[in-house]
């Protein structure tokens, strides 16, 4: 958890010779900003906070850093290499009888295990607990976006395809990181919510029946905006231009958020998204008109076939 | 009108020597993106749109730049100096009959004539067929954030208040502008709605009132963010020091979009905003909590009196 971490972090800054500091907390720890402000000021420290939307390490706030000497980002491993930001864990803890839940479904010989960020630092005594009912569990290092052993992100699930086990136990909650996995690895999914203590297989059956008939409503577009988002750890001009030149008809819209007012306010009759792959997977239900994924808009242009349909990653 | 302009742009362009442009376009004209694209393209143009929203030139998507030789803003005129960036007017034009509406409300001696930046090239035509109805009239000239002779911004009201006229006449939409304009001037206002053919007698009474709620309201807040934009013309990192100052429950929050979701997500009990001063005055009603004008904090802390209150400029 947090609570404890004002000592840590004030001993950090102070290594560093930070005087001025930036803090940064994803939506659902923003509330926690104030203790850290209080804690921090007492300390003798100049503090501001960034008050934008931020739902990953993706989405630094680096233009604090213009009144910082250093910028805390609270709740996610680095996705790329940011020597001027300390990233403060925070951790979610669980008792590991929970796991019951999802042994019954563990059907396969080998069993790959992978969570997100707030559950990581459970992997040792998970593949433990599972390793004592007889499972056989597989757990990757971590590496590129994901640096933490068997971590994976909405974006990148490197660690669940590397393990090479015949079913993937995702520890965590929500359905779209098990559904991602599905797809990025081909194998059986068993999604186990720590918090819910439940368990289900997942498939991404749904999705991909979703999402084809999302190219086909996309098929014959007058014109496509190919989204480029402008923050730190999603912009990805170079797939963006190699998108477009694939139609006649596409130009590069750059965003920072990626919000269906201002897809509707643009005009276009077909977006491509090159920002958080979650977004095209996740939100489509919110946007005025189809938003494809690199993968699908190249199904559309005819130089990818179906079968060859991948999930949208960024390693 | 904007629709004969790409020609004199493609001009301006060539003569740059520029080669990847950038286009930017407020809210209400981003439709028109798609038929400057094509002409541009048709150029020769490598060219990319800013989809982010955008409701002025305090407000320049500058991080285009990384990507394009020039920013090509549409339908403002320049508040600060930005030499890479190609500033296109959109012109909305009307009858000059359509200021008899206004003729029985000007009372006074003389009339202070202002307008924003769509109608401010009817200046000239203005002034001409209000001296041939009998009415003594004023113009200032522009400067600063308001280059133009005669115009206002919903952020400055300098050219109103230049006049020194015992009355103004407002010609354009909304009850915004001539509201910060009767508090800025002390002086009667009569707006003239040039499209809908309408005029009244605006004064900020009303305004008035609610603000001096909304500072009781904010009374007694335990914590107070100081919202600073991050926005190009908009960022008020001194002033929201010296606000900062006034207490020592009130903290510095960064932000992009001022948006009711972030406040509510930060959770502060008020806030002061430094951004567009708009936003304190309009959407008050779309905040969860008292959002403040830096002079209202002043007044909340003790350090102004409520007889020497000021709507809230950027000059």
């Amino acid at each position: 958890m947090l609570s404890s971490d004002s000592s840590d972090l004030i001993r950090q800054l102070k290594e560093r010779g930070a005087r001025r500091v930036a803090l940064q907390f994803p939506e659902g720890l923003k509330r926690k900003a104030a203790g850290y402000v209080t804690a921090l000021m007492a300390a003798g420290f100049e503090v501001i906070i960034s008050g934008d939307p931020c739902y990953g390490a993706c989405d630094l706030a680096l233009g604090t850093l213009a009144d910082a000497d250093v910028l805390v980002h609270v709740g996610h491993t680095p996705v790329d290499d940011r020597p001027e930001v300390i990233f403060l864990p925070y951790t979610v803890g669980f008792d590991m009888s929970v796991l019951d839940a999802a042994l019954p479904l563990l059907q396969g010989r080998h069993t790959g295990l992978v969570t997100t960020v707030q559950h990581v630092h459970l992997i040792p005594d998970m593949e433990k607990y599972l390793r004592s009912k007889g499972i056989d569990v597989q757990v990757a290092e971590g590496r590129g976006r994901t640096p933490l052993r068997g971590q994976v992100l909405g974006c990148c699930f490197t660690t669940a395809r590397e393990t090479k086990a015949d079913q993937i136990l995702f520890v965590g909650t929500g359905v779209f990181h098990p559904v991602g996995i599905a797809l990025s690895t081909g194998s059986p999914v068993i999604a186990l919510d720590p918090l819910a203590g439940t368990a289900q297989v997942v498939s991404g059956d749904t999705l991909l029946r979703r999402r084809s008939a999302v190219i086909e409503k996309a098929r014959g577009a007058k014109s496509v905006g190919i989204i480029v988002s402008t923050k730190s750890g999603q912009r990805r001009m170079d797939l963006a231009r190699r998108l477009a030149s694939l139609s006649p008809v596409a130009v590069i819209v750059t965003m920072q958020e990626v919000s269906p007012d201002e897809l509707l306010n643009l005009g276009f009759a077909c977006y491509v998204n090159t920002a958080c792959p979650r977004l095209a997977y996740d939100d489509q239900i919110r946007f005025p008109v189809p938003v494809l994924s690199p993968q699908e808009f190249e199904i559309l242009c005819g130089t990818r076939s179906w079968d060859k349909y991948e999930v949208d990653e960024i390693p």
